[in-house]
């Protein structure tokens, strides 16, 4: 069967320029609101509305385990993976917070952890449990790459379906981050030395074995830099593959993407190198502490909404950024014009 | 009658301390939340409260006139300041629509427009009908200026009596970057050449003669710069002061502060030159696209929380800010901890 991605449409310029010409008329000085117009401008281009709703956000947040941790790349054992996503499930986590407090509906999709958790609350969509070692050989088949994209997609459709206005991918899976830097070196052929981070705590002797297991896996593992179902296939993730492909079914849909920190970017990368016109869909929440998170963001050309020196995933970076975006649609669709206020307009200045 | 101010109270460090050791249970790696755990521990401190509380927040914007805008400083005529009222009274000004956004109590207070509106919905407490022309003589009378302060002293305390548990100040007055450069010029001792800017928009010829208007001023105007409400009374404006006047009252009363842009910040520059322990009470919102908001912020040692390239006031940037101190006091009463969510623990690696 050959795998085949949804179409993306353009970005609607013509409802943009709308906006813009609208934005220019409510009761504040040209500009001044700065970034909160120029995303009140880009969701108008995504949704082709004029004025567009991003609430109820939907938040996914796909959970998978890696081989690799077998490595000890990571500050915490394996089992955490099982153990987050039933603290997911009971509400008690950071992302459960993050996702009430701005009425979200957050799923937790299994789409390949080592064990499968038999909790209610968790949508099981599983590849295989977990990759394989990509210290010792391919983290999984090009087939089950393009199955966990798959994943992803059908989880953005479920979003959609169920009345949600803009996505945001969340991941849990113990030594993630490892994949990540090996998919972003090879995306971008930057050196692991400058991408390689503490992930959630690795220090010291740890940190530099960790930049040793992904280098030496750079060498050992036969990829094609050129395709990133490749990269991520050979060197990559499940979940990090399911959110690339629900980034891609969620802007078909033309609904806007919150990208969350380093593990999101990635994803967003490997989607944005298959189908380049998803990346005008892609809004980047925060930037992440993690270091490599600045390359990736570089190589999308990405300023991200927030700093708030984060680096734990799940998606709460992309969702402490969500209220800028509500303030963006509001401020179209709830403040007055000049014109209706009966204010008296600009006089003698110049506009800047 | 002497002019006092309400004493500060320290910082609780034994509930910080007790806090940021509890932040260390919860279920995400140790500092993975980056600034929202700091904010956690800041509004831990202020308050007192393990468990802090910031919702509902109190906005209130203070409206008055400067005499100045006589000199063709501003790019709106000096009428707007009235119409604007008359649009927060409306709820049609984005301060509205943010307000309404994190359900917040607004409350629009006139300290002296240049003509009293008698609209329902304004809290009438005037000092008198805005300024005089600083260009020309001193802005009002140190009696005034400590009126003024007054006034938003009041305005904290409403706030608080209404139940409000954080303080966002605003301010509506055409021509106010006017007097707020020229105080920060003042009190900084910074040129005013690389603090002007462009307000609300003047740009070209016109933003030369700002500057030289206020040039002017800093010569023929005397004051003493290390006395903040000489300076406040000589070249700032009614609704600075009683900013200055709110922040010294809401900190009195271990009720954290969110300082807006550009002018809510020299006035909280100024309020700190009365009482040096209102500063850990702060909390700033954003940093502004107004040049001399740098350095406004840079003689607090700030940080802001957001950068979105604002320069509209009213109190917009804090309240865009609002949602990250939510988060933070969320993060405290709701997240699970390890020993309750039943998690592994970190294993080997070292804490960064």
């Amino acid at each position: 069967m050959p795998h085949r991605l949804p179409p993306i449409p353009a970005l609607d310029e013509a409802c943009a320029e709308r906006v813009a010409g609208y934005i220019d008329t409510l009761t504040k000085p040209p500009g001044s609101l700065g970034r909160v117009e120029r995303l009140a401008i880009e969701l108008a281009a995504m949704t082709g509305d004029d004025f567009p709703v991003v609430a109820p956000p939907a938040v996914v947040v796909f959970a998978a385990d890696h081989g690799v941790a077998a490595e000890g790349v990571s500050a915490f054992p394996q089992t955490v993976t099982a153990q987050m996503v039933a603290n997911f499930v009971a509400g008690g986590a950071a992302i459960n917070v993050f996702a009430r407090q701005m009425l979200a509906r957050l799923e937790v999709v299994d789409v390949g952890m080592a064990t499968s958790l038999s909790a209610e609350g968790v949508v099981i969509d599983r590849v295989r449990p977990g990759t394989a070692n990509l210290a010792l050989e391919d983290a999984m088949t090009r087939d089950e790459a393009w199955a966990a994209i798959r994943v992803g997609r059908r989880a953005a459709e479920r979003a959609a379906s169920n009345g949600c206005r803009c996505l945001i991918a969340g991941e849990m899976g113990i030594a993630n981050t490892t994949p990540s830097t090996a998919m972003l070196a090879a995306l971008t052929g930057i050196d692991v030395g400058e991408l390689v981070g503490p992930g959630t705590g690795v220090a010291g002797p740890a940190l530099a074995h960790k930049q040793a297991v992904i280098e030496a896996a750079m060498v050992d593992r036969l990829f094609d830099a050129e395709d990133p179902v490749d990269v991520l296939a050979t060197l990559g993730g499940l979940e990090i593959a399911a959110m690339a492909g629900a980034y891609l079914e969620a802007a078909s849909r033309r609904m806007p993407v919150i990208v969350d920190g380093f593990i999101a970017t990635v994803a967003a990368l490997a989607a944005c190198r298959m189908l380049p016109e998803l990346r005008p869909f892609l809004i980047f929440g925060h930037r992440s502490h993690e270091p490599g998170h600045a390359h990736a963001l570089a190589a999308l050309d990405a300023e991200p909404l927030l700093a708030m020196e984060l680096c734990l995933g799940e998606g709460t970076g992309a969702a402490l950024a969500f209220p800028l975006l509500q303030a963006a649609t509001a401020m179209l669709s709830r403040m007055a014009t000049f014109d209706t206020a009966g204010i008296d307009d600009r006089e003698g200045a110049e506009p800047i």
